[in-house]
């Protein structure tokens, strides 16, 4: 039985606690939060777990095997370094940290220290992202040609992150999943539309060591809400909508290909092949009940997370290389960097 | 009664001739097509019409007031400059011209020669489109923040051009009636799957003078259709979907509003406003009968069309720079916007 | 503060619970259910409840001012008889009884005791069927000319009711309520798929004493789900679709004009008027939550609930009026019936 | 080369002219239409091709050899008939005839002077309809167990018939052709709302020998548009939107298992099947062209068309019990299916 801390009850942590309450694996003991009334929200609906305003309380809580961040991002750090030092497993809110220096520290402390350390990338549980990467593992889609997503509705606007922070973090983790390829080099654009505060919409092309794309359109300020993938490839092309209430997932047996020999300018060089379409049933369970569970064994168990400290790593590395593109309108940014080590 | 010839009996050009040959003040009087088998099926469909494989002799053709160009766009330049040195006013099939520098050179000689020089950006025939920009005008909207157009599909290859002058040709030419800006640079990225062949996948974004930031999606190789446009103002914001029967525009009473006074890191600055959607009638008239009878009304009238040479020009600067970016992965390419005179 | 007793803790009973539980003007105090299972399941997520397998024990208990019901339907007029002769206000899930007889029985009984006794139509408390009900009221639509609804997807089967019961029941609550008139007579169909079990699909066509007609169309048996009613006017017309995400009411400016002066035969009598379509903004507040203090209001302030024994028994009669047609093909049954007295 | 003359060039002629002149195997040598402007409109856009405003002169003319009667259908036996007297083979729009005594006569007729009679049901002639049936033949959907239509949008209100000759129509001739069963019985409602003008919405449900269920909603006087038709089977679903685009067939593999023993009263006696859903690939080819080559083919080998004389005769009785109930509101009418002989 892994005993849980949950530091912040604000948008996310209800649904932390929610779901480690619900698992026969782990109790929550102790939810830390600034706010009385928030505190005071948890209490009454989980009354036997104990409350407390200082996050160092609860890390240093005897009671507490691993510790659950689920604050604004800038405290990730902190936070998980303290609790790595008392020698808890934790648990922390995408994206890891706030810089790829802050995250490759947090991956090697929590190796000294023997820890699980893992990132809450949550759509990496979901049964839609895994039957992507299945396709993709399978060679069911052939060679993978694009990864093009379109995550847009009227958010929250934060003010000490941009919306590739808040928004692109889910599709990186995502399509780091699905791929299992990183980009060698981004190039990013976007705008702030309110002055002093963030960019608010933002563009995000990725390029690869191999004929492959990647482009991700976020945004704050869309009157409608949109949350679409295309993942094309040679011989099949996939469509995941997360909006959609079943078929979250269509795959299209259509495609190009390539005639050698055309006579003359009039004349196409690609052919096409449509065929049918096909929608997998996807299984609806909750994705954080799955990805609680498997932190709980992970640390019962000891294994790796599959959204490990490195997976965060990888997404951080994109953010930062994304955001300096932006600034920069659009001026391309390798990735070819030494990991911190 | 104006005599028009048409060059071109493809894909395109039956569309033009149909709804010249409709018009009351029109009467499409020569076809001309290098294929046999396409000057067959004209002369099947307009008894009363003449063929001829020669675009030259239908340009000199003295029953022949004016020159409709639905070639591929390398043959552009060429046939319409022929027509206005004969004295022919010129439709031409988007893009206009190959190069800015063309396009300037049929503008200048169109004015020298006065002939009307008009360009076929269908879209701009629509009411959806029309409708847009008075929203824009009127001020509905507020300050404009953001226009964002997707366009894909498994369409045809081409391989004489990328799919920017294929398909972000149309994105843009709305845009530039729409917004009634240009903008002040630009940053592309793209990829072409078919070795040797244009890019097929392409992303471009356009920094304005303004707060204000625009980018264009385009793909040969998409499972799914989508046309969609994002219109994103201060006071409300417009989706302009052509795949939709009947509401094709949908305008959001919605936005954010900016609140000056945050008390601490966990408050927002930007509240939010959400109101009704309102789906204003839109008549569903063919948007290029509605061009014919224009360039009809300005040949007989002598007027400037609305999609003229210029805003021919203007496209095609945008087509030059986000391709000029787009080898270049992203590169911001600057717009420098005096007119070659 | 109310003292609340809930009686089933199923499919449904939890919402209720969670609910009340939710509410500053109520508490629960006891829920009942007859598996064990069940009954440890509320007791982990509420500790302060306390729980009996024992529906009459929870009747009687004082420290319960209210009893709510959600069993079967078929122990609905046993617990709530008891639960009135105990001096308890009762609030029952829909259908309010398995006959009018019981129905009416069961209004009396309440009169007699000066509780308040409430029917669950849930969907009477949310923003979109209020909203349709105004648009009625206010004669925004004209004249109304029908009430279609379809309601259908992949469900449980009931095999102590038929789906008229379980599903038709929900469109017949909101017929009653958004049209305030009752239908003269009814015309239904349909068919049991599984020899032994009662109908799973079924239509059901309801005539009033003006140029009126409804229909309700329900299904436990479709591959898709469906929740969509159309209510047309003489002025405007409403689509009311529960399963869109934001836009659930859409309201379209379209009609008939008729012509009262035809030439011959070709010529059309009637008219049309196409105009905007409007989709008012819809709070989306749980609706459980408003008839949960909606019904702890009227306990406190004994008033009488939208969705009162009368509109229970209203439905009822609908529902019986439809299974004895559906028996015999479409038999016209009329519903000029004295009530029972 | 079979010669084609046509009858009523007003909505639906001009396409059967079109469909019929772009064939190789025939030709349109004759139009008829009782108005000089929709003659005007036929001559202008087929120069070939004569016209005349007397239909005994176009079904006398020798150079005709087969009649397209699409006129209103109050015309179409007197008509039809005058041309199978003159040996005409004969393609009448639906339905049929006005009644199934004149459809009964005209098959009757055609029979003794061995010329060819059809009836125009289109959509029997699309691929998607063509797959469904295929589904049905091979047994993929298992035991049919019902077929649901929903035909409605804003249309022509039509004062010579009512909305089932107009649009059921439509349905019953698909479901004619995909079930390949006749009801045994018919039960309909509805109204009208414009007076003394026939009745603008129906639904009409029809009872087999099997358990199977069949109901056609139709409406000229709805806010939107909507084609759907849903098929559900033992073993499989297919809902069938004949306004996607693309995939306008879906096949569920869902359904339901019988449980044959519940252990109590809140068990369920009914399980679940859901699986995958797929699109096949439909040719979207004209309807109409895949017709008319049919017919000419029937005509130039003797062949007997899909859908003949007797399909037409089954869906016209079908209409006639649906009105004969839909006047006494529902009233059980049996189909006495011997045919006239």
């Amino acid at each position: 039985m892994i005993r849980i801390g949950v530091i912040g009850y604000g948008y996310w942590g209800p649904n932390l606690v929610r779901n480690f309450a619900e698992l026969a694996s782990a109790r929550v003991t102790v939810v830390c939060d600034r706010r009385p009334e928030r505190l005071a929200l948890a209490a009454r609906r989980y009354p036997g777990v104990r409350t407390t305003k200082d996050p160092v309380e609860l890390i240093k809580d005897p009671s507490v095997d691993a510790v659950v961040i689920a604050t604004p991002v800038f405290h990730h750090f902190e936070l998980a370094m303290l609790a790595i030092h008392e020698g808890k497993h934790v648990l922390v809110e995408k994206p890891i940290a706030s810089s790829s220096e802050q995250a490759s520290q947090m991956i090697e402390e929590a190796a000294r220290r023997r820890v699980v350390l893992m990132v809450d990338h949550t759509f990496v549980y979901t049964s839609a992202v895994r039957a992507m990467r299945d396709l993709v593992t399978k060679g069911d889609l052939g060679d993978i040609y694009y990864y093009d997503s379109v995550r847009i509705n009227l958010g929250l606007f934060q003010h000490d992150v941009n919306v590739l922070w808040d928004l692109a973090v889910h599709d990186l983790s995502i399509m780091d999943y699905v791929l299992q390829k990183q980009p060698a080099a981004v190039s990013a654009t976007g705008l702030a539309h309110v002055p002093g505060e963030p960019e608010n919409i933002a563009y995000m092309t990725m390029f690869f060591d191999s004929p492959l794309i990647g482009h991700i359109h976020v945004n704050w300020l869309a009157p409608v809400k949109v949350r679409r993938t295309l993942l094309g490839g040679s011989r099949r092309m996939v469509v995941f909508d997360d909006l959609e209430a079943s078929e979250k997932l269509r795959v299209y047996d259509k495609g190009i290909s390539v005639n050698p020999s055309p006579e003359n300018v009039y004349q196409l060089l690609v052919g096409y092949r449509t065929g049918d379409m096909w929608a997998p049933q996807i299984d609806l369970t909750e994705a954080l009940s799955v990805e609680a569970a498997h932190f709980a064994e992970c640390v019962a168990r000891g294994g790796t997370p599959i959204t490990d400290g490195e997976s965060g790593l990888r997404v951080v590395r994109l953010l930062e290389a994304a955001t300096e593109s932006m600034v920069e309108r659009g001026r391309l940014v390798s990735l070819n960097r030494a990991v911190v080590t």
